[in-house]
């Protein structure tokens, strides 16, 4: 068998971005090598220095390249809240808002049975273990309106409120089967304004 | 001013691959590095790896690692006729035709006024070196039968036969297994104006 060609091996490895296929694959890196070759480079290093550098925050979960995020070591902010997100983009959008100065955990996910998306992967346990750490009372779940995220919201809801907390959902000022990501900061400040015990 | 993270240096640096804006280059950096780090890790490899042993053949302008494609290379080629492609891709279409058995310059894109792609951007002076060697006696048009492949068509095809080359397009007309009720009326009247002998 012939080994594959440097131009392959590229094509190859492109199609593990998500979305892109073999054709996109092979137009992509024949865009790069032909028109953007410091385009190219900069993908490689900074590719390669992600791999390197980005971890996961041991309290929160996000992306960060320290041991702890900026934001869980922000002292400024009330430690007896934590907000539950599916991504750190989530977060990011809860931010802006301004309505809210509590923690966060990022599940890096949602449930998704027929996905093959469990407990485990949106790293249950970790939450478990941070939520009751004696200085949280209440968890407000920010997962999307969508079916798997309030699919996830009610699973996490009953797993923590039979451990004692005090757990609240983001009102539903958001449009049923929308996206955090795609919703204005005003409605997200509404929604966490009106937000209430489940 | 911050600096950028290594996680906004990913979404930036993926920002240059074509067809990937700013909320598309971000979902492809979280997903890969929560949940596939060994393809982060390979794309960074190739990408280096292509951008250090990738070249233009000096004859035909393909992608290759060497001074010379294997196309170019191989002496068996009828090296009377040179068939003129946009990319490698459309190469490869016609080599799996196993109609041709000549060599190729491939343009590596299209005359494209008003992107302000022009003759020296698709390589019109080497391909007219290469075309005015003394060997080659036909220069088969294979662009693509859009606007601008047409066009691109027009004008080298003017160009070469104004150095005594005899110039070829690959002939138009209804798709072999096409019925003639579900083919635009614009091939069918290419057709019947290109009908010939049989
Ligand atoms: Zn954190
Ligand atoms: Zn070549």
């Amino acid at each position: 068998m012939k080994s594959l060609s440097s131009l392959e091996l590229l094509s190859e490895a492109l199609r593990r971005l998500p979305g892109v296929g073999p054709k996109s694959a092979q137009r992509m890196a024949y865009h790069l090598l032909q028109h953007d070759r410091e385009g190219a480079a900069m993908i490689g290093r900074a590719m390669n220095n992600a791999v390197e550098k980005i971890k996961n925050c041991i309290s929160c979960n996000t992306f960060t390249e320290n041991q702890q995020c900026e934001t869980c070591l922000d002292t400024e902010r009330d430690a007896s809240k934590l907000c539950v997100v599916e991504t750190p983009t989530d977060q990011l959008m809860i931010e802006q808002t301004l309505t809210y100065k509590g923690l966060y955990f990022v599940l890096m996910g949602r449930l998704s049975p027929l996905d093959g998306v469990g407990p485990k992967d949106i790293h249950l346990d970790r939450l478990i273990t941070r939520a009751t750490d004696g200085v949280v009372k209440e968890v407000v779940l920010a997962t999307n309106f969508t079916n798997e995220g309030e699919a996830t919201a009610h699973y996490i809801g009953e797993t923590l409120k039979a451990r004692g907390l005090g757990v609240t959902r983001l009102a539903r000022g958001v449009p049923v089967g929308g996206e955090l990501e795609y919703v204005d900061a005003g409605t997200i400040a509404r929604a966490m304004l009106d937000r209430r015990a489940t």
